[in-house]
């Protein structure tokens, strides 16, 4: 009843706040029921954790009270933004590794935003969840099948929530066809694809000066991201970034909700693309041009669910190509495939002949993405940042579990290891753990189905 | 020496029958050093044998000099085209499910192409080889692993050949992006997709008088492909079809010529497509409502190569969909996708971008295909069906072995008995036996390397 309330309640604030925005830069949020701000710090202050600053600087309904980052550039700039907006200067925590458990013990944070290198997402989220906080971790949100088990104890132990912030979820074409799914266009769901195929190798090797190449060094001589992601590279053979492609898919097939992983099997091809990267951008004398890179260029995982579906995921990051998520969801009436954004559904395509899909996302635009459009605008990523946020703060707001809670964050993280697992092993399947301890049974689906978040 | 000597002799032949071809409609080949005419028949002669008849009437260096099937009217139909196309009266047999044996003791017959249900391709296969003719075998060329192998077998054995009939090699888009491969385009190949992703449901169930469509009713009471191959999807869970995406990766990353299948995982999903169909076009009372289908709607396997490539097969044709057989060919320097129709390949295309691949297609045309272009048209199938038939009598002119032979039709169709063991066995990675017995590592490659056949 509540959170009927509430939801009502805050349509009708939404409703205002789409006036609002025509008249003012700041957006204006706010739940009646809970007329003070939402209180948040972030740890991780790097282009990432800007990008959430930035976002949430935009909004009239929070106050960042605290920021975090060992890397004290980082934290200037970060600073610089909150200053520059006009907000309240927020308490600043840096000089070692553990000072966000400084941060953690202020009694007025509500949430933490984390987006820190990967390594330290399910420590910092679990201890913000001990500190009895709303974690908002970013992507993937960890590297162990220990990890995810410590992320889901921490949560169920100490009552608190986590969201993984995977923002692609909130992709306006992929919350389309969610929405396509959820009315059963496609009949029953069987089979999909996903990934992240993404051309990395200017992000995991630059100069040490500027984030995107001019350089072919990493780790302690590199910028930014490829300070950390990279020695992944180097040591790991898996699918280490699985959430992108995913989670949207959990989402349709109600994962932990009706459904679950239940295996997956992995394999990896050789690794040729870092090699010749830096051969050919630092010479073959470079140090680097040496070292011998663990991850398969294209790492292949098939995963099965407890409903008979199967997926495909692939980590394609280290080679020459254009973007692609490689969308693609199939049922039985019909199917929808990114690349190429064709779409097919039987009595209404003309038989076996494929349609373009954009008529489609545009009829089937998701009732969030009406609501929340012109906020969407400007806050990165096509505009799905700021919706991730937005259901960070207004399930901290409720008090309730965020829409991608712990459950998801272990479910889709735990692809990792299992990918590995499985590599080293030949291909030998992996079972996932069920993280819900059975509950999967009975938990019922949430993602799209509030307006409000 | 001789092969070269042949080449060079048919090349000019070849040109005359361009300039032929213009003033008569019936196809002037032949070969000086060999003046006589090969001596063809047909076991099988449905509606996929009817089809090389067709292409085998047109040419003036063969001679189809006997036929064979238990089924009279088809056998009749075949006759008919023979009488109508001026050819001499062939040899028929019928009246017994063996009596193909009677037709191999012909001593003129060099060549036999094997057009009939999948169950009856191995066993005449290798029986044609014993009787010490070439086999030409339609896909999939066999059921079981002891089924490969006895066709490696009988040709070791008998010095025989055997082709595998897999005319998607000759596609014009592959055989361009099979000459990309080797002009070394893509870079070092890495990753591939294909599969048969082919709404059947029509082909699978009739009316019993009719080859598509009309009716749900399957084995005696089903008409042409429907008499036999729906019984698979009963009680086989695995990818029964696999060569018309595998073959011409197989080409192009050198399998059994260099390179080699290694293992393979395989899953499958629910089975809902033709359980569907029957109840929305028979109703849910028709008697073939009732049974329980063993065949997932989509089999999703992936092989791995002894040169490190992986490779990703999908087996579609139950659900409503496009055709398409789902191409990408990945290499360090960039990938194609059929899907899309489109082609990035690095320091061509602009930086992150698609381009369309037709022009692409037609830049790298393959000599094959300029050559014959004029004599595919018609044929079947956009023109292949002419390449393979082709290739088939060509290699029986040289007294050579085919371009896809009887480890390619081993290595190909052994994917369907080992997908089925890895999804009874909980997605389980089974090994490829190599047919080669370790040849594939001296074997060079020879698929599209002449421009004879």
């Amino acid at each position: 009843m509540k959170n009927d309330f509430s939801r009502r309640a805050f349509l009708k604030t939404a409703s205002i706040a789409g006036l609002a925005i025509a008249a003012s830069p700041t957006l204006v949020f706010g739940n009646p029921l809970k007329p003070s701000k939402v209180n948040v710090a972030l740890i991780g202050t790097g282009l990432r954790g800007q990008n959430h600053l930035h976002n949430l600087l935009q909004r009239d309904d929070i106050e960042v009270s605290a920021i975090c980052d060992v890397d004290g550039e980082m934290l200037g700039k970060a600073l610089k933004m909150i200053r520059e907006a006009g907000h309240r200067e927020p308490a600043t925590f840096t000089g070692s590794e553990y000072a966000y458990r400084d941060m953690l013990q202020l009694p007025d944070v509500q949430g933490v935003v984390i987006s820190t290198p990967w390594l330290w997402h399910p420590i910092m989220a679990v201890d913000t969840m001990k500190a009895g906080k709303y974690a908002g971790v970013e992507v993937s949100a960890a590297n162990t099948i220990e990890d995810c088990w410590d992320m889901v104890n921490a949560s169920e132990s100490s009552g608190s929530h986590c969201m993984i912030l995977e923002n692609v979820c909130y992709r306006r074409d992929i919350m389309a066809i969610h929405n396509m799914v959820k009315q059963g266009i496609f009949g029953e769901l069987l089979h999909c694809h996903c990934g992240y195929q993404h051309d990395l190798r200017e992000v995991l090797f630059n100069d040490g000066t500027q984030a995107y190449g001019g350089g072919v060094e990493f780790g302690e001589k590199g910028y930014s991201e490829a300070r950390w992601r990279t020695e992944h590279y180097l040591k790991r053979n898996g699918d280490v970034y699985p959430t992108h492609g995913v989670g949207p898919i959990a989402n349709m097939l109600d994962i932990n909700r009706g459904n679950r992983f239940v295996s997956l099997t992995s394999t990896a091809t050789k690794a040729r693309g870092i090699n010749n990267y830096i051969v050919e951008k630092g010479g073959a004398d470079h140090p680097n041009a040496g070292l011998e890179w663990k991850m398969g260029d294209i790492v292949t995982t098939t995963i099965t669910t407890a409903n008979g579906e199967s997926i495909i995921v692939l980590h394609d990051t280290t080679l020459p190509r254009p973007y692609s998520l490689g969308f693609r969801v199939q049922g039985t009436k019909g199917l929808w495939m990114k690349d190429g954004n064709q779409i097919y559904i039987e009595g209404t395509s003309d038989p076996h002949r494929w349609e373009p899909s954009q008529p489609y996302i545009d009829k089937y635009d998701h009732p969030l993405w009406k609501t929340y459009e012109n906020l969407a605008e400007g806050s990165g990523h096509g505009g799905m940042d700021f919706f991730v946020m937005n259901a960070f703060v207004e399930s901290i707001k409720r008090g309730i579990a965020p829409p991608l809670d712990v459950y998801d964050a272990a479910a889709w993280s735990v692809i990792t290891p299992l990918s590995a697992r499985s590599i080293a092993n030949g291909s030998d399947p992996q079972d996932f753990p069920d993280f819900t301890r059975g509950r999967w049974i009975k938990r019922k689906p949430v993602f799209g189905v509030s307006s409000g978040y």
